[in-house]
């Protein structure tokens, strides 16, 4: 392992795949693996790029690499697979679309399934990412379908999030998925050749001035001065929402949206958010680390037939969940391993 | 409290919206409320539906309740709104067409919020079909936009789910939201009388045919009896999942939903798929029970400032993320409450 560490730091190719691999199959590799790796960690800027299915991610996440990596940067790619058997098509296509660039230098591409089992993924991920942190990429992005607390909490671990919509060919512009529109700093339509495309930017635009301070900002670029000055939700310094339009299998609007980027990292920078972030990040990380440990303390410190009969006794209404609860939570901490 | 719990196990609507608020405003009331009724529950059959924003839920759920309603059922209907302030608008208009329905006797509606607290809202709502059930509804419909991990996990709370979509108007009829198949026990598209409905309808029994066998079974209205012979994924006496046209607005083909709904429930009583799913579900909660236990120890347990120093110390990479569960975790337990 200590050798699989080493090279991996050193940026291998085959070991940081091996490694990524063993954080995906095996829960307890990633404790030794972050144990190992995250003092080199810290480096890499994380973009989340999220957003439904069919709103082009994926073509727009390849552009991007293709972009940062012909300036010279380094760039991981995460692409994260839902967890659906029926979308496994669509799916397959994207991966093969991304083969196209996994074998330029520089450039590092790796898909991630859930298997199912969604606290698993986010901890894979999460690991995936200080991985690729440490081996040296110094941008990582990371594409996920959804947003919140669905799959992945991209929120938690990116520095910038981008998200992604087509224009909406329905009747309904407002459907903008709960949750997603706090979660973004810079939002991208693409696919904006299309006739709805400009009506889905106005759209997303008044969202963004009507919505609440929630949302970190807004954008302001048809508002006028004297409207600025009395909206209290607009604080001094901080960052304005844009709303970008691309076009990525033309590879139109890609390098303007990549400029945007890195003016929200100098951001990030400036104003001590990235710090804040971080924090935040870390936070999230240790409770998710210390909620999986209950269970699997329980899983370890308690009989199966024990925890059977708990889970029984609380499904035929003999025992109250929060006193089965209880029980189990003291005789899991009850032998400390 | 004692009052309050007794009149709301008598039907009161007053002492029911009451608790409800009760528990939504206040993590410690969930345990009171859910110890003092929790053997009382058990007797509501709750029907979940899920689909995304502008497919017609709330018109069908009305339309469902009505009709049990009118035909001496009583019915509890919790719509949970997803947490965005910039969908507040469509969202208010669902309620307002709710408020129609709310007068009636026999049926309780309420609508939840989720103020950015997401475990909290997965909390409150599975309290609030514990009081609905204790109160004495016959049927509990448990109304929520997605699935899977987003918002509430409906598929862990309910005992049928109901997947509504819309007739696709795009061009990508394969942009099923992933998780969301595998938790279906009957389709609905509703808004049949769109022009993309039977193209819908095709797309999802397709899936159903090819899907894996995650999903539970599948449709097979126009498999041969070779077909079903030689598929190995078809299990004798398992539910086939239907995929149902409606067109809530005009009040069709609601009948034959309830029709099927009801045939769900006989196969969940004969098939003994009901208890499973009793077990799961007091499982799950007794897991997010223990989670929110952990964290909640560490906030009372641990000083603010000793949590923020492993916070800090992490997101300097002094420390590891596994090293500081690790700590805080020890801390947590070691004055147990």
């Amino acid at each position: 392992m200590n050798d699989l560490l080493e090279r991996a730091r050193q940026g291998k190719a085959r070991a940081i795949a091996r490694l990524i691999s063993l954080v995906e199959n095996d829960a307890a590799a990633a404790r030794e693996v972050t144990s190992g790796l995250y003092k080199f960690t810290g480096k890499a800027y994380v973009v989340g790029i999220t957003g439904p299915p069919g709103c082009g991610k994926s073509t727009l996440v390849n552009e991007m690499a293709l972009r940062l990596g012909s300036s010279g940067g380094s760039v991981g790619i995460i692409a994260i697979d839902p967890s659906s058997p029926f979308t496994g098509g669509a799916l397959l296509g994207d991966r093969v679309r991304m083969a196209d660039i996994a074998a330029r230098d520089g450039i590092f591409v790796r898909s991630m399934a859930s298997r199912g089992n969604l606290g698993g993924l986010a901890e894979a991920t999460s690991t995936t990412i200080k991985i690729l942190d440490a081996a040296g990429f110094d941008t990582i992005l990371v594409e996920t379908v959804g947003a919140g607390q669905a799959e992945v909490d991209i929120a938690s671990v990116a520095h910038t999030v981008l998200v992604v919509e087509a224009p909406d060919s329905g009747d309904e512009v407002q459907t903008f998925k709960a949750g997603i529109m706090e979660i973004a700093d810079i939002f991208v339509v693409n696919k904006a050749d299309r006739p709805a495309a400009s009506r889905t930017v106005r759209a997303l635009e008044m969202m963004l001035h009507t919505g609440s301070p929630a949302a970190g900002g807004h954008h302001t670029s048809q508002q006028s001065d004297v409207e600025e000055i009395e909206s209290t939700s607009h604080m001094a310094g901080s960052w304005v929402i844009p709303v970008l339009e691309t076009i990525a299998r033309d590879g139109k609007g890609i390098d303007e949206l990549l400029l945007k980027v890195a003016e929200h990292k100098s951001y990030l920078d400036d104003s001590g958010e990235w710090n804040r972030r971080e924090e935040r990040r870390s936070r999230r990380e240790i409770e998710r680390i210390m909620q999986n440990q209950i269970i699997s303390r329980t899983v370890q410190n308690v009989l199966p037939q024990k925890r059977d009969r708990v889970v029984t006794a609380v499904a035929n209404r003999e025992m109250d969940p929060y006193a089965a609860a209880d029980e189990l939570f003291d005789l899991a901490n009850r032998y400390p391993p």
